[in-house]
């Protein structure tokens, strides 16, 4: 790799990337290298015309009528058919619904309530909080339901016949780690188990093949990879086998057959919009939809190409060049098993994120230590990895960080 | 009531109107009376350039850091602050969330919880589909519990040491009849249940004093009076007194009292935060917080004058001018018992709504005979009403509603 470790080389790479025009559809503030896509992904450029006319037209000019006239009915479902081809899914099997949060929700309860025999929900320690938060609903809902932690490198041995669902993340928050998702899924049926990947920092970044792969449930995050805006909805996936069998606790009123009979009995929809819930977000659902067009016809061999190659290159110049300066990785060094993002420990992880942030280099610092960066394959370069290094090696050099302005702690997502 | 029955009268009485300045506040398409604000509320001017400002200032010129700097992190308790004094509740006791079936869900879960030696959830048959569907998902997850439903004139006779919980809609969406949610309220206290009140057809447009009437729990929807944009988030209300009794089984990490900690066990947000859940929709609630803000100085007092003055002229005019039609009001006659719509059964209803629409009058049809009307007294006038009606007239005379082309049903909410 050293004949990367020159800025002209990454700009070389840059010059010739095929997703190199991709950058051009999003709005990059100027001054700002932006490695933070992974907590909340960038301005599309045509999102604000989108949005606007959802408001302005569609709500304001046809009112009631856009239900039908402008398809909100079944916005929720078509956007989920969007994102289907991300994740190696059916269309039918994809719907846009609820936070991740309340996704989870529904289909853990919807898998344990399907193997009523099994207790367990199955889990890491360490996995992003939501997910372990809402398992620890999920038992305190249920009856005779627990949450038991696991290493994720020993989970699939600790698939027993009393684990109703295995409930992880697919690349994990923190450290970029991804998981053997093929391995675990397997084993999991093997022992009769459901799984209930979380997908909040794969979807839009790495390979995904649900379908293939026999995955049971999923969820994902709308405001990340998919540059859906802060708080953007998101989606859950059932595989069509289970359609019948998995129901939703929530049985919201746009989960019904036949929502406008306004009858008093629930009868759920056929397919995937049994899980939706209530009346869809119809102005986020626009923002979330333009976020996803990104990726229309996106050679998916590339994207994954380039997540590695910047990861790659991330990991050399800091290794490279900060070397005398106490950074240790904790991100995979193997692509296969690290998601779109690198993870570095260092004991002064969140004053060194602060000093980077006031020069323009956004990353993100996670507790106690960690300074992590993401790298969005559509509109991140070489340059931009290179740049932020050349930064952090001069923080690091002039001890830029070892500044009382760069204590104080922000709350990130 | 005669001298409203000529235009001029309405004409005057909308001369006269101290809210008719509010209605400039709103985008109304040219040549549409829109009286389906309870259905979807029209647009706020001010909304598309709120909502242009959060996605292209803060989101995108901004980019994660606006989770502070633009305060997204408490925007939801901040607009749930807003909406408190519409409802008689105090700011820390309403927060925006998910959608109304969610928060339904979540409320009607931690109401059961609170309760455990108490089985019965008691609702009215023929309440919003979705408050009943929630019910019987709710009934359908926790151990040993029902719905029971009696009719709402029989509701509070029928609370007895098993009703765990009382589920009500406070302003019915089909007939518009408005419960006596003191009475209930009371009588469900003094036989030590919890109440939960929907108030998606009353908020915004009836009086509403929760916190004097001792309500335990509550939900609305922010996309009819309040003007929220379709799909908007809704909100729910605990009274102070139940957050450390209630607790949310979607334990979201928005609701922990430490999310950026980053820990693995749930611990709850002190207040109304602990019942939030995911991450809040910020572009969603910035339409929201805009569609309540019209309400900013209004006296509540001229609102409900006015609401019902516009649903007793719709009556009168109705009943006076279409006499030999067919009508039948299915409507309370009493403003002190009904919400700010008006509803009439006829048997071609569905066709007679569609002619209207073609007309440029908007109502509602509701299955399977219903003609509703919804007037919202920011923005609806009495002149409107009185061409309202006057279009109907023409349709009954001429029988426009006799032609195929008003047979085909519309989905619509």
């Amino acid at each position: 790799m050293s004949t990367m470790l020159d800025r002209a080389s990454a700009q070389a790479r840059d010059a010739a990337d095929p997703l190199r025009a991709r950058r051009e559809a999003f709005h990059l503030p100027a001054g700002v290298i932006y490695l933070d896509g992974n907590s909340l992904g960038a301005l599309p450029r045509t999102t604000p015309a989108r949005v606007a006319e959802v408001v302005a037209r569609q709500w304001g000019g046809d009112l009631i009528s856009s239900w039908n006239a402008h398809g909100w009915v079944d916005a929720a479902a078509r956007t989920g058919a969007r994102i289907a081809p991300l994740i190696g899914a059916r269309a039918g099997e994809v719907i846009v619904a609820d936070s991740t949060s309340v996704n989870l929700f529904k289909l853990l309860v919807a898998c344990c309530q399907a193997t009523p025999e099994r207790r367990t929900i199955l889990t890491e320690p360490g996995n992003f909080p939501t997910d372990l938060y809402i398992a620890q609903g999920v038992a305190a809902t249920l009856p005779d339901r627990v949450v038991s932690t696991v290493p994720a490198d020993h989970i699939a041995d600790a698939i027993d016949d009393d684990v109703a669902v295995v409930l992880l993340t697919h690349v994990h928050y923190k450290t970029g780690r991804m998981l053997d998702i093929t391995a675990i899924t397997a084993a999991a049926r093997a022992k009769g188990a459901l799984v209930l990947w979380d997908l909040s920092h794969s979807v839009g970044a790495v390979d995904l093949r649900l379908d293939d792969w026999n995955v049971d449930c999923a969820v994902g995050c709308g405001y990340k990879y998919l540059n859906g805006g802060p708080g953007a909805p998101a989606f859950l996936f059932v595989a069509e086998r289970l359609h019948d069998t998995l129901a939703s606790p929530i049985n919201g009123w746009f989960g019904h057959a036949a929502p406008f009979d306004f009858v008093d009995d629930y009868r759920p929809a056929p397919g995937i919009v049994r899980f939706q819930g209530g009346t869809p977000p119809i102005l986020a659902l626009a923002a979330l939809d333009e976020g996803i067009a990104q990726f229309d016809g996106v050679d998916w061999d590339q994207v994954i190409a380039k997540s590695q190659a910047l990861c790659d290159l991330y990991v050399t110049l800091v290794e490279d060049r900060c070397r005398e300066h106490g950074f240790t990785l904790l991100t995979p060094r193997s692509a296969a098993r690290r998601g779109s993002q690198v993870s570095f420990a260092h004991d002064h992880a969140h004053a060194i994120c602060q000093a980077l942030i006031a020069r323009g280099v956004i990353g993100d610092f996670r507790a106690p230590d960690v300074l992590r960066m993401g790298f969005t394959p559509l509109y991140t370069g070489h340059d931009d990895v290179w740049r932020a290094v050349d930064v952090l090696v001069d923080i690091m050099t002039t001890r830029a960080w070892d500044d009382p302005r760069y204590t104080e702690r922000a709350a990130v997502t």
